[in-house]
């Protein structure tokens, strides 16, 4: 069955990969799918027919035969579940690997989301300069327990998962801020992330499209 | 082979239901699984006896045998998994059910989560009153696109799941602020998840143990 997933049709990044459908391409690399992409404008994905697919008007979708998802965890768990390669075969090691998804998602991401609120959609608030150095506090006091927890291994918990494929996406959009660079350790797990042969072909896919248009915001 | 979990010894909520054991203990009582907890105060969260189980320093905590899991979305989906009440049969309404987890922790949630932070961690800032409407508008934003998508349904995706254990978890942290009882929707979808007598028994479990001590925030 075709596996289809939406992408924005210019993404807000110019192709450094941070939109989330690089992190459903990962998944789809690291298991060898070929799927295709379907691009939506900023316009389009507010619509109904999107809406339809994504109640929250955003990208990426993933439609194969009947089944439509939204929500990259969901959707990279799918991926996960059915084919090798993102998740372990011992059953608690399994578990592991979810349970790191999820905190990429519910506990490294929020505050970090916090920060491109903070700068997009506050930047011109008279609290911005004053403001920005607390949600940056908050993003390294994560940041600081995740290191604690990695500590000299190459991955969370054993081989690489979906649950490193999911964190390494969440911590690559604090590199821009600086922050990443400040943990040194977490920022060769990314770099590691970033060497793996599957992560080259999402970024370089998403690059493709993103490069040859100007960034819309 | 025993389940343990834990919680805080005084929840900052007092007994309403919000710390995140509650979903915990209503995922076991959904599945009808006996459970132990094991409260940690605050201090001890901290420690490094607690961050080996949870490395940022939260609550709850799953163990069960030689497995140890953090982060409420991969322990609920662990249970949920594993024992009939939560998922359903078919592969792709599983499919789905687990995408509304994750959009109930990584799409809805964390705009929620930003109003907590607002008042309690910048509560005292010069710009708290002038930013917390935006940081509403953006809960509401989301509650609308939720309520769409619910329609007239009784639960997201025709069965309750556990997709809906964890949207209302989540919507329910909306209540105290009067934003929930705009959306009359999904208050009455709320009110649902509350009436069901596995929620009850997990309400009254962890009040029992909150009402009797005062709250300490």
């Amino acid at each position: 069955m075709t596996i289809t997933i939406t992408a924005f049709e210019r993404s807000p990044d110019g192709g450094k990969g941070l939109a989330r459908d690089t992190r459903v391409r990962w998944a789809l690399e690291e298991t060898d799918l070929p799927y295709e992409v379907r691009f939506v404008s900023f316009g389009a994905m507010k619509e109904p027919a999107h809406r339809r697919l994504h109640p929250f008007g955003q990208i990426p979708t993933y439609e194969e035969g009947d089944l439509a998802l939204f929500e990259t965890g969901a959707i990279v768990f799918h991926i996960a579940e059915r084919h090798a390669g993102l998740l372990p075969d011992n059953a608690d090691a399994r578990a592991r690997a979810v349970m790191w998804m999820f905190a990429a998602l519910n506990t490294v991401e929020p505050p970090i989301l916090d920060l491109q609120t903070a700068k997009f959609m506050e930047g011109d608030k008279p609290w911005a300069a004053e403001r920005l150095p607390l949600v940056k506090d908050r993003i390294r006091h994560r940041l600081r327990e995740l290191s604690v927890r990695l500590g000299d291994a190459d991955w969370l918990d054993g081989a690489f998962s979906a649950g490193d494929l999911m964190m390494v996406s969440v911590l690559l959009r604090t590199r821009s801020s600086g922050i990443l660079d400040e943990f040194p350790d977490l920022a060769a797990y990314v770099a590691r992330g970033e060497a793996r042969p599957a992560y080259k072909r999402a970024f370089a896919a998403q690059l493709a499209i993103n490069a040859s248009t100007p960034p819309a915001g």
